[in-house]
């Protein structure tokens, strides 16, 4: 689904990944984060989508709510695991999101 | 592959679309587009990936570049094209990447 965000200004973290050939238990650490991330304070929405690579775009209300995000507990020690076992590389852009604009059927 | 743009700042169009069910003609434009993307002046890179919804992020120098592509008439022939054809839904969203980081093995 298109994240419904509301309008803007608001952050947007955008997460490119390539994935190791590591399969066990990144599911369920994933489902995991995605609810805590649902919960956060200053969550907006998040989009994913993976071919080649992966692309996950989380969207929030401002810089303290991704800080307050990046530093939660549990979620440190999934991108621990991540860099670990299951990612051989990844990119993380923290961005402004200036203008928005959309095209509805 | 993912984009390997230069140091922060830069500018970032997240493209995130829902298709119909019209396959026709959308690869050929798609690479076409792709390929004319990377011949524009500013273009830094590209990142993509469908699953249930395709996410396209393409980064830029600046807003002048991103307003030039958006405005260059083969790709508003094929934005045209898009919403009569290829898309249920998209949303594009405009942004100014402050930072970046990355991990690779």
């Amino acid at each position: 689904m298109i994240a419904k965000t509301p309008i803007t200004p608001y952050y947007a973290v955008i997460f490119t990944s390539e994935r190791t050939e590591v399969r066990e238990g990144y599911s369920n650490t994933a489902d995991r984060m995605l609810e805590m991330a649902k919960g956060q304070e200053g969550y907006l929405g998040i989009e994913s989508a993976r071919e080649e690579i992966g692309i996950t775009v989380s969207y929030w209300k401002d810089l303290d709510s991704i800080r307050k995000w990046k530093m939660n507990a549990e979620h440190l020690m999934a991108q621990e695991k991540g860099r670990k076992e299951w990612y051989q590389n990844y990119k993380t852009r923290i961005c402004f999101v200036e203008r928005d604009y959309e095209f509805n059927k």
